[in-house]
């Protein structure tokens, strides 16, 4: 789908003022028509134009998921769930309009049971929010997509982030959740048990189907021991090409890095300016270790060994908290350092996973593309999964950027996938990326479109992401 | 569902009568109907009665999968897909009649990509055959059922075994696959991409969904480098809740255990008799560690500390390749093994996981109602993961013994759900378990009907397994 193609549906009017009387009445200031407030909740860190909402409503519990849902259902009016807004493919657009439901309030950790590594959490409590609380414990939630994303709108979009290739991504971190669906039954999709052979993986398909599938209500994590020694450091390297075969020899090895992140000169640099830093303006990647203080020692001379090999530069090493906060949050806005290279400008955020093997000649290649168009495109990447990310920085009121970099994302994806890649490792679909999508799969997705159907015939759970269903 | 519930379904006989004639004459000798083959492939490793075929066949390409399905999708003739034929709670069984497709001549390694840590393999490839193969890559394949099973089986199982505890399940290692699905569409449910967020995770919808989705055809899995160092040893404990503790520790201690095996003092007793050992026969944990010599070394040596303070023994170590095999076959026995404690009988296996904390009572709780009854019925488990199975032996010739046996299983059941865990970790519910999966789930069976529905609207693929669609 191109951008001018993410156009409003079919709006079913007398059924959207039927439900906005009955929600007012019942949620009272906890129910708005307020445009500003509309408008935020289509907002969101994506290029695609905004299509909002016609009412934002703040439910507090499961049961008032229910009632709304009921009210929507009843109606047949669309809905979304809202978590903190982050994401990247115009997730929480309503292009045929309905009820965007905030799940912000929806923010309590229900319980930690310490003893087995989980938790059980509302959709609305952020990943910060949570590894706050969980700090006491001893324990950690491991998985950090770039903004502080609520671990609802983490589920539904099937999230990773920079621990991934040692933790895994959402996937592999959900060991249940409820949902309220269409109809308005309510679901529990597994028990607190680690692993389970009983019937279909409905955890894993809700997991990724972006509130296509129902409305979750609460989320069984994993949880992890925060490692008693954690090194952490940056490493620059002559060029990306170095850099990246440093990634692949260390993931080949075997050496269970916790997080290994490249950032390419211009992302060195869009981070110095943004972030305050004076890291030399060369590709670089962020290393981190964990394990015991033996342990982390080990993994970090192999690394070390690799890195020396490939031409890597002295290490700038933290160990102390507060260091590597600083360098992990320098990390995770990259994003908006971007935007330090063009005041004013809008950003094209895109993301495409290859495996590990093809990782260099994909990034080269991009590189060559970005160059040969002469692009302003940072790449950063979680490149020990072959994950990487490119945010052009565009005009959004110039036609000709916006073709340019619909057409530049669109010749990444392609590349991507004939080196046996993803389209996207964890931005998702949303409408940006429905494209892409049909070129991955062919008939899949009517196996994709079935369920939808199965579950929520009247196609009102966010109506128009990941495929159409007309 | 009891036993004496598994009962035959209705028989299309005019649909079967086609379909044999038509696949006879394209299959030749690689089709058959002769009694002895037919039986073979309904009588696998379960107490469940067999329901034979109507005849089997023996495909050698997804090629061929898709002409055969295409034959009985014609004349709407269930087909079951058979493996190795281990599977434990009457999976390839046909209630309906109807063929069964022997994957066994699809044993073709297609692809090894060691470079990614990955694989493509065709469905019949047993796990052994895998890893012979692999050897000499310096990788492996690490998920372990009992049995030597077939990759196809394993994966439609979600199997998983004594190292899931630290490479996880079929569900975490099938990177994707491919299938035949009843109306002839040949899907492939992604790429070689590390992760990936793109639509449903059709993948993890096939892994465990017992061949009633569509039919294999190749199968994509993770790989992992052979540690530089493998140390596996056998620690024998007072009792089974000292062991139990002490796995409790280990995992919330996050060391990295690869395997952590329970076997109580009666399953010991059954393998030393069995695999000509003479381990103490008390309760014992086999335990593996897998790293670099100082790692490995400095796992085994908490482990030890924490065994140390709950009482264990002296280890035995087992560091040499052919010692460490001598002692993973004698665990990887222990079902057969527990024939030996009553000659001509007949194994009742079962298996439930429940969270690491409720794990020492479970067992308890369990043994106590081992001992009420009379029963000989050995414990064995991959603890690690809060999974343990019962194998009690039984006089197949006996109504009382059976029912008895029966109502054991819906107590242990029951015990598990209780305790937020979950009736099977690794088995599979197939005929068996059906009445426990309706007492873990309730509408969730109905959203798993309706894919089921959607993808299979004849319910022609290995009908009446998980739920019935009547």
């Amino acid at each position: 789908m191109a951008l001018s193609d993410v156009v409003a549906g079919p709006r079913n009017e007398e059924g959207i003022g039927s439900a906005i009387g009955i929600l007012k009445q019942r949620f009272g200031e906890r129910f708005s028509t307020g445009t500003a407030l509309r408008e935020q909740h289509a907002h969101t860190t994506t290029y695609i134009p905004s299509q909002i909402p016609d009412a934002v409503v703040f439910p507090e519990s499961a049961d008032e998921v229910l009632e709304i849902v009921q009210v929507c259902a009843a109606h047949k009016v669309p809905m979304i769930a809202f978590g903190t807004g982050t994401s990247l493919e115009g997730h929480v657009n309503a292009p045929n309009g309905g009820i965007s439901i905030d799940t912000s309030r929806m923010n309590r950790i229900l319980k930690v049971n310490a003893e087995d590594l989980d938790c059980v959490v509302e959709p609305g409590v952020t990943r910060e929010d949570l590894n706050k609380y969980l700090r006491d414990t001893g324990l950690f939630f491991p998985i950090d997509p770039g903004a502080n994303a609520s671990i609802g709108g983490m589920t539904a979009t099937r999230a990773s982030g920079t621990n991934a290739v040692r933790y895994g991504t959402m996937k592999d971190n959900v060991l249940s959740l409820t949902a309220v669906m269409a109809d308005g039954r309510q679901i529990n999709t597994g028990t607190r048990a680690r692993k389970s052979s009983t019937g279909y993986d409905l955890t894993r398909l809700f997991v990724g189907s972006e509130g296509t599938l129902g409305i979750l209500t609460s989320i069984t994590l994993k949880l992890y021991g925060i490692p008693s020694c954690i090194a952490a450091g940056v490493c620059p390297f002559p060029s990306v090409d170095a850099a990246v075969n440093a990634v692949i020899m260390t993931i080949q090895m075997g050496i269970p890095v916790a997080r290994i992140e490249l950032l390419d000169a211009l992302a060195m640099k869009a981070t110095n300016q943004y972030s305050g830093l004076n890291y030399p303006e060369g590709p670089a990647l962020f290393v981190e270790f964990h394990g015991t203080d033996d342990y982390a020692a080990e993994q970090a001379g192999l690394f070390g060994e690799i890195a020396g090999e490939l031409g890597g530069g002295d290490f700038i090493w933290a160990t102390e908290q507060e260091e590597r906060n600083k360098l992990w949050k320098a990390r995770h806005d990259a994003y908006w350092a971007g935007f330090t290279l063009r005041p004013g400008a809008s950003c094209f955020a895109t993301d495409v996973c290859v495996p590990i093997s093809r990782l260099a000649e994909c990034i080269h290649e991009t590189q060559e593309d970005i160059a040969e168009h002469g692009f302003l495109a940072p790449i950063v990447g979680h490149v020990g999964d072959g994950n990487f990310h490119v945010t052009m920085l565009f005009d959004e009121s110039s036609k000709e950027e916006i073709e340019q970099a619909e057409a530049f994302t669109k010749r990444l994806s392609s590349r991507a996938l004939a080196m046996e890649g993803t389209c996207s490792g964890e931005h998702g679909i949303g409408q940006g990326k429905q494209t892409a999508l049909q070129e991955e799969y062919g008939c899949e997705i009517d196996l994709m479109r079935s369920i939808k159907h199965a579950f929520d015939p009247d196609n009102i759970m966010n109506p128009g992401k990941i495929f159409s269903m007309t």
